[in-house]
């Protein structure tokens, strides 16, 4: 019997992966990954030219995208089937051999192979390895710690109410905002009403080619991979 | 000129850190890390065996542990001589070497480095590398996701008042609760009167020798690598 391993691969630059994470790849014979259709997927593009010879592939292509909206039931009725489809065809190869599922970041933190995890664990043995997160390879490029002594760190998708990110900004020392994408212009306001825009930093593609860093307010679009962070002032000696 | 090049190591587990602090450590003639005097220090302990012969080491003791209480302005000016007399001979090093200083988990996260990287950045070249935190490793360990969907993650520190814990506690979806220590009976307390103390995870040296998980309810006396956790419970298709 193989198992599944979920490797964390680090915020985006290659050489921020874990040797772990390497050392599983080096090995591997079957190996998976989401990605957009028709797109490579940020988890593959950092392990680009490190698979081995003769491993095979099985790009996990995501049936929605943007096409119809999160609230929409047909959304998660599609997504369910997406996920319920590839556990079989995951947990298939198991019988025989390893499969070693490709992460951006940390996989327990926000990641895509959780709705796997869950429906896998119960029949199949799954090791996960963490990894760098995108935040801490996002606040590590501003130059600037993220948090001392006793300061709180709050971290929030942008997808929130504004009501519930003005609430949370306001009551926060340091703050990572995730998946700003359409939201830019929601958490522009709320960090605004709370007077915390002009002490806010954008990261995009932390640590990636074309990584850009500035301040939150002159950013009109966003990519996906954008993280927002204002850093905590806490006590220090 | 040198520079200094501070890696983090992650949590504990050797295997854990990353390629490119691996790759730095590989070749260091320098290698600084903090420690309580007469210990080894945790940093140094995931380095055991890493280090290239003829390196220099430089144990950084701290002049105070529990000797002194926190508010006590001795305590703080003890804690300034130390980092300002660590700040000079760092620095002299680089004028023809780099240093690599050593940092367990991810520098910029609570990291004891950046009162240091205060001190040395307008005079010196630093190089951080991110690593895998402390928290990553140990919500990795309990084999369930920390974050789904839309949860909010909060990260507090146990030193703070009963009160602002409880307060916090009501409020977040997944919760972090980091340098538990002495402050394990007002956690307990603070959990238990909002109602989560029995979904509350420990980690006591995840990822390390000796780990330890299970609920924190049954704990009595942590050791200073003890990590709380709260899974969050989002959407999840
Ligand atoms: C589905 S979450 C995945 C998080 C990932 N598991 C991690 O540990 O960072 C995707 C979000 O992560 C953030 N992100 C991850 N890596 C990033 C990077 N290198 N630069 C900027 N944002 C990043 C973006 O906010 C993006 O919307
Ligand atoms: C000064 S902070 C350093 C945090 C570190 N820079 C990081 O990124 O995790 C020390 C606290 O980190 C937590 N910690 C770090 N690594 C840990 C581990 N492997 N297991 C349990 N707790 C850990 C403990 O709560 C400890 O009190």
């Amino acid at each position: 019997m193989g198992k599944i391993i979920c490797v964390g691969l680090g915020p985006g630059d290659p050489e921020l992966m874990s040797l772990r994470a390497a050392r599983h790849l080096s090995v591997a014979r079957h190996i998976a990954y989401f990605c957009k259709r028709g797109a490579r997927g940020q988890a593959r593009t950092i392990v680009d030219g490190m698979i081995p010879t003769g491993a095979v592939e099985y790009p996990m292509d995501y049936p929605v995208t943007t096409e119809i909206p999160l609230g929409d039931p047909r959304y998660n009725a599609l997504l369910q089937t997406f996920y319920d489809d590839w556990t079989e065809r995951l947990a298939a190869i198991t019988k025989t051999d390893d499969v070693v599922v490709l992460c951006e970041g940390d996989p327990f933190f926000y990641g895509s192979f959780m709705h796997l995890h869950a429906r896998l664990q119960a029949r199949v043995e799954i090791e996960i390895v963490p990894g760098i997160t995108g935040m801490s390879g996002c606040w590590t490029q501003t130059g600037m710690p993220i948090t001392w002594g006793d300061d709180v760190l709050t971290v929030l998708m942008a997808t929130l109410p504004e009501e519930e990110l003005r609430r949370r900004i306001a009551d926060t020392d340091a703050l990572v905002v995730m998946k700003i994408g359409r939201n830019l212009d929601k958490l522009k306001r709320a960090l605004e009403a709370e007077g915390k825009l002009e002490q806010t930093w954008l990261i995009e593609r932390g640590t990636m080619a074309g990584q850009k860093i500035g301040p939150l307010s002159e950013a009109t679009d966003v990519p996906y991979f954008s993280i927002a962070v204002i850093h905590g002032q806490g006590r220090r000696p």
